[in-house]
């Protein structure tokens, strides 16, 4: 299943996965704490990210008694969850919203199915063995901004490679993602915003798919910065095949994350779940191209469920490219502010100031002249002299405001006067 | 000064300037208005169109009352008008909003030199010789939206043309400027958009610039509908060069308008003037590429100060181009929606119902599936068959589930059972 060169084998061959475990986290795990991780990765391994009947459960009833509740078959504590914390996921399905004590019996039905087949200690250890760690809550490389999804929070978070999720995933950091069928031009704003905004420091997190994503990854890995790839199945997968070397890259230097256990195959409903994380993950979710209909849009209107909201911006592009309909359809709908370059995204990040002044400081100077004087120097020929009588009917002032003005521009060094005539300079 | 062929001579040679001038209008002009037909004539030759002071004077006073003032030297009538009826014009000189004494003395100081020099009734001769005519408030061809200038209103129109102003700049009239530095790009959107809004009776008016003026025009003329180049400067001046062969077509089929009278040039603040009249005869204003500074940000600066205010719209670009900088920066600044089609410019015009199933009808039928059943056909592979129980484990759900999504799946076509495998169909 997995895919990794010798090279790659011999330098995940030293780490210590049993040290490693015990270490992550605020520092040596209790009893309890280390049972609760268990459930965690048991949950990751029972249900869907999706699944809001687990998320209900473990979130009313805590993730261990949810487990026991699974084993003696509890249908009514999985309907009380489900009555007291509905959690509206977009992606969820609509039946379970409507038939609570239907929902919550398909939920036991299908969990247990799974529980026959799965061994929670077994995945881990061969995760562990491939190099890579569960992150929960309560451990210092937990991503504070997954609280932010209330009880639809991953259980878990499967890592792999040197990064901190903890510290990468900070007020800085910025979600770009976009089409998989990205055109040039898109590629090309994806991956220069993202080199510009990993140089500043921002971590640039996107999906690892083909198109805005790599292009997005690419760029802050080009510039040195931080990016974190976060998979839709399994860190043993790297999916899109076309992507191995790219996502092997931010193994290397970076980290990737997912919230599904190794073996899980990156399905379509796992890509919708995957978004939310990510748009959990960033302050700003940037949407580069997606066509009218795209799964980058999934991710911005995660991004505005969340509370607090992620800030939604958007690459406009030309209205004939299909690949940035999406993006203007978000501006056009006041789900995302328009952004152009890099410091526009940058402003939108909580505390930074808007640097409005940028733009004045780009005005040419003439924009500072008094209209009415801008009025006389329009009207002096370019290439020719003109007298000062015919300029004063010209604009229609009287000679001796004409004077003024001229007096002004001569000192600003826009005209010379000489004699009866003036001329530019 | 005039570059008319002798075929358009000859075409011209045709009208009746008397008749025209008398039955221009709601009928048979009394003396009364007729004098004051004579007097706005004067103004347009005495006072640049962005003379606040003329405007405030003519507005408070009347435009023939306005003449004796100017006759007798009365500071205290000038000075009167602009304290009641200060005119918000940005172009105005920063001078004249302050002091106000010595903007009027000023002002008269300005008009009187004007004065000795023209001769209204010969600019008029010549214009109607040139076939033109003058249109004035309370005449049937007096567009109506002028009015929402207030005291800025143009004192007279000059006309050119078979077209009638009043009928053309009706409540479907959209306005499309944008740089004379345009792109190919740039130019594409503007003609072919004009052309949709033209064949469905929208006017599109225009500058007659370089650039998308001059695309808007064509793409309008193309499609045989209406449209108007607003002028800055004298109808006899069909100016820009390169573009005569297309404002002679306007000219021929439709209409030319200024509101300076012929002979006047056109310079720069005259071309910043001309914007407002734009605006006001538009009911959205279009900006189709405009640099970050650009005279089309202009024209939709004065739609949002009109009363009412006129729609601003801007149509994106790529962000590379520095051409469409000014359009987005209209949309981040919330002075403008974005537009990507002649759809969504027609909703803007007041009474439009925006269209929003058109969208939605577009949606893939995919996407009224339940997302249970959704998620069961994801899971479906695309070129190969799958049993039951192994689709029933991989979407973690039961398989009575399962069987159930599977059958309305069928049941839609998109799925087909066959014992205990299901493929697509």
């Amino acid at each position: 299943m997995t895919s990794m060169s010798p090279r790659d084998s011999a330098r995940e061959g030293r780490e210590q996965p049993g040290a490693r475990l015990a270490s992550d986290g605020a520092g040596a795990a209790d009893a309890s704490s280390q049972a609760d991780r268990t459930a965690r990765i048991t949950w990751s391994l029972l249900a869907e990210p999706s699944d809001d009947a687990a998320h209900s459960t473990c979130t009313v009833h805590g993730v261990r008694e949810g487990l026991e509740i699974l084993a003696r078959g509890d249908l009514d504590a999985v309907e009380h969850a489900l009555r007291v914390l509905p959690v509206h996921d977009p992606s969820a399905p609509r039946a379970q919203r409507t038939d609570r004590r239907a929902a919550a019996a398909a939920a036991l039905s299908r969990w247990r199915e799974r529980d026959g087949r799965i061994d929670a200690q077994a995945a881990l250890d061969r995760a562990v063995g491939l190099g890579m760690r569960v992150i929960v809550p309560g451990d210092d490389q937990w991503p504070t901004g997954l609280e932010d999804l209330g009880p639809a929070a991953p259980f878990c978070l499967w890592a792999h490679g040197p990064g901190d999720p903890g510290r990468l995933a900070d007020d800085r950091a910025i979600a770009m993602v976009g089409s998989r069928a990205s055109t040039p031009y898109g590629e090309d704003c994806a991956s220069s915003m993202a080199a510009q905004l990993a140089a500043e420091g921002s971590t640039v997190l996107s999906g690892g798919a083909y198109g805005i994503d790599a292009a997005a990854h690419r760029g802050a890995l080009a510039a040195g910065g931080p990016t974190i790839a976060v998979l839709a199945g399994g860190l043993d997968r790297l999916y899109p095949r076309g992507n191995d070397q790219l996502l092997r890259a931010i193994r290397e230097r970076h980290v990737l994350l997912s919230e599904a256990p190794p073996g899980t195959a990156p399905t379509r409903w796992r890509f919708l779940a995957r978004n939310r994380v990510i748009a959990a993950l960033a302050r700003v979710v940037v949407v580069v191209e997606a066509a009218w209909r795209s799964g980058a849009l999934s991710t911005a209107r995660h991004a505005g469920t969340l509370e607090p909201p992620r800030t939604v911006a958007a690459v406009p592009g030309p209205i004939t490219s299909a690949a940035s309909a999406g993006c203007h359809r978000l501006v056009r709908d006041a789900q995302a502010v328009l952004v152009t370059e890099a410091q526009e995204i940058r402003e939108l990040l909580p505390g930074s100031a808007p640097a409005g002044d940028s733009s004045f400081a780009q005005q040419d100077e003439l924009d500072f002249l008094d209209p009415a004087d801008r009025r006389v120097l329009d009207a002096v020929p370019p290439r020719s002299r003109i007298t000062i009588d015919r300029l004063a009917s010209e604009v229609g002032r009287r000679e001796s405001e004409v004077m003024a003005a001229l007096g002004r521009l001569d000192a600003l060094g826009h005209v010379s006067i000489t004699g009866q005539r003036v001329g530019r300079r």
